[in-house]
């Protein structure tokens, strides 16, 4: 019998198969690391990111999968008599190729900053028109990673043309070079970079920078996410639900080595609840937005520990599918905070192996009961009520049921790897150094899967309390044909 | 007498009449057809289009004049050494050469697929800079129409310009050829193809691409029709409502050989209504919009089979004076569904002959009363009640009431030409193969013109309950002069 | 002692006075004349061109002002084998030349169309690429001005130097001729021709075609001139309120030699109220656009005829100043129509020698009172009450209450010149070819300055009865200095 | 211990203390000055230049710090015969070179005026084509500013680039010159010059032409600023807040040596309160705006004196660290006034010193109480009320409370040595000539402090009664550290 919806799938799925790589082979899935900018701005040096690697090491977030150490910006200090730049000696006395040295010998990969434009966006020298010497440069020191800013860009920009011919140049130059460098674009999404980017770049920032608040309006981030996918000012300051809302609309432009990235995680960082931080967490990696952690190890607290290390949220990011979750609903709420600010709305989307993913997330200003309807859950996949799927019988995982415990995450924190083992770590804990998301999730690996906690029977829905700013996020896997059976389809 | 409205039709006439054409003499009437992709997506191969032709003459639909059988994407394999395109040999183990042959064999043309981007939308090898050898290539397997989209275009993009000269190529390509190729673009609206198109191509998508729902907003469609005509991201899941509405400011942009193209049509997928696709169908006929059936022919109901062959409806698609129906008014309504969604509409238009169309579009959520009143219908031939059409007398034909009936069309399906003898199948049957629909016009075939229900007097209205999303659409034919006489005009 | 409003004034009159003409000597006020194009479409020959020009003479139009007869699409008969442009020659025997001569010989000047594209709108040969040829075909047939369209532009527009570029080809081309030729840009208002339109051309269309309704929404003119004074789709069918909204926001564009062209009049052709013709020509010369009428001479009523021929209002128009009205304020009024408008507004600004315009527009559903307090009308002579003008004492001059009596009117339609003349008919027209309207108001003319019908005391307002969609409209002269004395200022 | 918001401050304090200069080295902070425009226009002479630095002087205000006399449009008389610009003879008899010695002579510096197209505003010779030719004749002259306008531009705008190409080949030609000429892009904000100019210029106008009102909307100025950071019609008559609104949305991309240009100051022209020229003058200083006066030197009451030269408000401007205030909210409220405007704001930003600048602006129509909570006003330093200084004590300096008294003032305006003398005129002046605000600052020059009128206590909030379209400003100085201890941080 023919279902339309595996058409629909297979459909899809060719992308993720098919064989002509835009660009390298790197960003299968969505890159994971930690970028210093969100907690230290300017304020780097080598001991800073040699103690962060320790620290990421040490927290298990390396073998969680976070594999990319980022420097940002201020670590030059201009360019050489003959153009080459040259790091500041007094931050960086070790060298540049000897600190991603260092970096690889922890099992990790360097990644490194600058801008298309004349200068980068703290002032030091940009590779605008030094391409090519640059990427050389980069290679030279071993880096695995570009941060590729917008700053200074001396007027080139206004539509996808000017701008794209702007990054190609560095996508060529670092191509060109022979080695493997992962190129994540940063122009905020000026000129659509989701129309375009694919066959340039690993991923492309899509809004101007994040910042440490859930969903407060700023002047600075004018564009609101709601109506305006064509965003003349991306500014900065902008909430994560006002990236999220803005990314919305083109989650589906994020395929296999080309993802949309949201900017870097302010989980740690101390401007959200712990309820706000798991939401903000959990949609980046539903979106399949690139992870970068963007908090201060030495001040991580547990909590943000067991948000950034949930094995069952990683999974949805690094699932092998490569399909972001849709917003299949928004409504705006009358229950609204001091910003005026309400909203509820519910996610799903298709994972490997036949899985859902489902999230009602509520922006409201306090708990509320929300349902996840069946028909809308699986609306992709045969419109109003024709899936097949929403006949069908569901097991429901609660993503975060299986969170680690605080003593666990505390342990880590504090080195105490005696304590940690007692407190049974390995069980809250995806070694991904050992075996990828992939190969876990092929294998019903239970710390990806989640809790099962319910059943969702044939065109019935989930319910649940959701707190005020929070989520519920679970996985649904196939548990009965319902009414029908296998043979019937 | 002069009559001003005559000056003003005559000069809308020319446009039909005038020796100047674009491109080429094809689509002198919007191309009338099947695409395979809104049912299959990425599982085409050769025995899909063979056993879809084949269902489309057994159904009477090629005689119907739907006679453009079009490949989408995923057909392809790449290039050979020398460059040039090859068909998937798995799929197509016969060649394209010979599928176009076989296809051209049972009465139809053949259309292929290919992308102005560096990729097709799945990611097979794109057109762009491959122009001139891949029209050569599609002329040379005897290809009769293209679809050509625009994916991985290289941020070629961002004014008319700019898309012009990129689409420009292909055309002047085609053309080159020598053969008379159907330029379908597949821009999806960007960059307003609906300003430049007319010199460049057949046709043109003028918005992201239609899924099967009549209403329901979708977060990955973000312009909604109402008020922005101005569409910085196109999208996907763009529903039938949205399309119509968006087209509904430019429609008079379509003119013969060069058409707006509303996407192909979901009749038969199941995601509607019977009366939503009766509306579907009715306005994507009543715009001029390219006709593309999008159904798996294998599956298609009796219900939906006698919606795609009204010859009543059809007949206003290639009314053979070429103008689009015209949205005249159109109200939010406070009787929405549960997606918020409720307006009516109401739309008229001319034909050839003298003829009008009315139709009455209920999209509020339950049946009600709705009016078109004669001051509006003839809105364009004399500005506020003072049009001569006005004041005549015309009869009304309901272009639904001689829908063919389900057991005739079950018939149809099940190929027993017997029992659709018996049943009087050519009562309902409009055969273009045989006559063309200009003919048929011309002759007052009753099969075009509908059925007779009632009498618009001179200055009143046409009153009818419309079901919900449902639509009553008229012809109007002259009946007598009112309070005048033909000689006083 | 200094005034702050005189250094104002100076200021902006110093742009009539510069020496430097931005392209020709032409149109040093707006162009007046006549247009077949809103009456009779394509539906043109020479025979139309001459009986408009006896009716225009008779009429005492032309003598009012009318100067240009404008032959619009339609009239030609494609390239000869050399290139050259070629008239119908069925519905111009005569030839160009000839019709220009006998136009030449009735008083007039001779104006043509052509369209900056491959084709005009009705499809015939267009001009791109021939700019010279056809600008020297042009001037050799004796033609005075160009209307220059924009259809088939194959894709030259999307920012201000794409459209300049294409303009300025023509606009070089007529200047190469030697003859002076008016330049009449007609892009619809695309690419914001009112920001660098001055130094090619003597006029440029601001918005989408008019259509004979006051102020009817249509789907096909979808920017609505509130707020959008971007608009991406010019459309068509937009109403005299529509078009009227959006030049508010850049009426001060237009300077002498160059004006902003709202289209032309739709005065006569039957679609709007008397009112309503009195409202749309009121503004049309108010704010200096050129002033084409539109209308079939054989047909205008007396009632239409003494709109066209108000020479208080045209003199507005002619102001030797150049200054265009200004939007003092809009409201929406909850008094809407079937079509759900309702608004006021009040205009106001600068003529020659000292006087004021000012207008009250009501263009709700109903008759109602509207005052014009002296601080809004003063208002950019010293913000906020703070002007000399306010606190003076003004008479008031009723621009409309010398209208053309309706019998004086018909006798001239009627060509009774007996009857007209016993009507004492010069009494109510001012002979524009004997005396300019320069002239004219220099010397106190009382036809050009309106019926005095009160006082505005310094600080107080005007009060009056505004008709549903009417206007009043005012010249204000000053009478005394109010409280102060004139050697005090 | 790590304080995340000096990791914050000292990123954003690189900005000001990076080598890399992106012009020259004016304009460090930004620039001060009169221009002749907003009261003159054209009407300008050497005789008017020379009595307003007369005037400038003895009120004080050169020592103030307004250094710069900008001659605006109109002094031109077109190009002699070898191309190079002629001043009017009549205007400026003794000819630039030596008007620009007597005003260097009087310790100011000497702008000039011309615009980036065929022509200026005021349709004088314009520098396009001519700005390596121009910028000589510049230099020759002794010119130390060039206000660079956007009139008649030829169509060379639409995108950044274009834009940008246009402006840069002024700077380029200045750059050459050999001199240090301050450039003063006049591009009213077209295509973003916020985005770009950085580069390029020393300041760029950020919209169309501010006239003297508070608040009044203006047809002629379309865009709000509440929304619309995409402006297609800069226009002109935008209000004080308008503009305000307008720059909100990147107010932060004014760095030293290159500002935003909210325009020339209106205060002393007459069209708004007392109040409403307190709220313009501090804003304008706030948000480092370019401060020009605009006024009738000749004609400046005591009470506007009173504001131009309130040494706290300046030093709000001319702060070493270069970081605009932030618009922290913004709310609508129902007090609205005869045009419909009604709200409130607070602002906040980072001083040198740690020192912090608040406002609670009462743009509703009568006086109200208003506060700003400590956790809003340190939001940036600490999302959420995470902020350190969010727990501190704070002195709390009112920044008008030290205004000038208008018997003082009238003295300086009268002349009258003696009595400002013994009023203690000193008292209430800052010397900028002598001692530079940056000094002035690090030795806490109580005229620069304003007057400590409370205490803001660890996170409690300033409550104010601020008039109707008026203004509270206050410094805050750290006094203690709440309940935490220095050496804890």
């Amino acid at each position: 019998m023919y279902l339309p919806w595996l058409a629909t799938a297979s459909a899809a799925l060719s992308f993720s198969v098919h064989a002509l790589y835009p660009l390298n082979e790197l960003a299968k899935t969505p890159q994971m690391g930690w970028n210093n900018w969100n907690s230290f701005g300017c304020d780097v040096d080598e001991e800073l990111l040699i103690s962060a690697t320790e620290k990421i090491i040490q927290y298990g977030l390396r073998d969680a999968g976070y594999q990319y150490i980022v420097l940002d910006d201020c670590w030059s200090n201009g360019r050489s008599s003959n153009g080459t730049l040259q790091a500041n000696t007094t931050r960086f006395p070790s060298g540049m190729a000897e600190v991603a040295d260092r970096i690889h010998n922890e099992g990790f990969k360097f990644g490194m900053y600058s801008s298309a434009g004349t200068y980068t966006c703290a002032r030091y020298a940009g590779s605008l028109n030094y391409e090519h010497q640059d990427a050389q440069t980069f290679a030279g020191w071993g880096v695995d990673y570009l941060k590729y800013d917008n700053c200074y860009n001396e007027g080139q920009s206004g539509n996808p043309l000017i701008t794209y011919d702007r990054y190609k140049k560095m996508s060529d130059a670092l191509n060109s070079t022979g080695r493997q460098i992962l190129y994540s674009m940063c122009n905020w999404g000026e000129d659509y970079p989701w129309k375009w980017a694919q066959t340039v770049a690993n991923s492309w920032r899509m809004s101007g920078d994040i910042y440490d608040s859930f969903n407060r309006p700023d002047a600075r981030c004018p564009c609101t996410g709601n109506e305006e996918y064509n965003c003349a000012l991306p500014g900065f300051h902008c909430s994560a639900m006002n990236i999220l809302n803005k990314v919305s609309h083109y989650i589906d432009k994020g395929v296999p080595h080309a993802w949309n990235d949201l900017d870097a995680l302010e989980v740690g960082n101390g401007g959200m609840t712990d309820d706000e931080y798991k939401t903000h967490f959990t949609m980046w990696a539903a979106v399949k937005s690139a992870l970068l952690m963007g908090n201060d190890m030495g001040r991580l607290s547990a909590r943000d520990l067991s948000i950034l290390n949930n094995p069952a949220i990683i999974a949805l990011n690094q699932d092998p599918r490569g399909t972001s979750a849709v917003r299949v609903w928004r409504y705006d709420v009358d229950d609204v905070d001091r910003y005026g600010q309400g909203e509820i709305q519910m996610w799903s989307g298709q994972l490997s192996g036949g899985d859902y993913f489902v999230a009602l997330l509520n922006a409201g200003n306090s708990s509320r009961e929300m349902n996840a309807m069946a028909d809308d859950i699986f609306y992709d996949d045969g419109e109003e009520g024709t899936s097949e799927e929403s006949t069908m019988e569901w097991t429901i995982h609660d993503l975060w049921a299986n969170r680690m415990p605080e003593d666990v995450a505390q342990a880590l924190i504090d080195g105490n790897s005696t304590q940690a083992s007692s407190l049974n770590v390995t069980s809250y804990y995806f070694n991904a150094t050992e075996t990828s998301y992939e190969d876990g999730l092929a294998s019903n690996n239970t710390l990806l899967l989640g809790q099962p906690v319910g059943t969702l029977s044939a065109k019935v829905m989930i319910t649940a309390e959701v707190p005020r700013h929070g989520i519920m996020a679970y996985r649904l896997r196939l548990a009965g044909w319902g009414l029908r059976k296998r043979d019937e389809l």
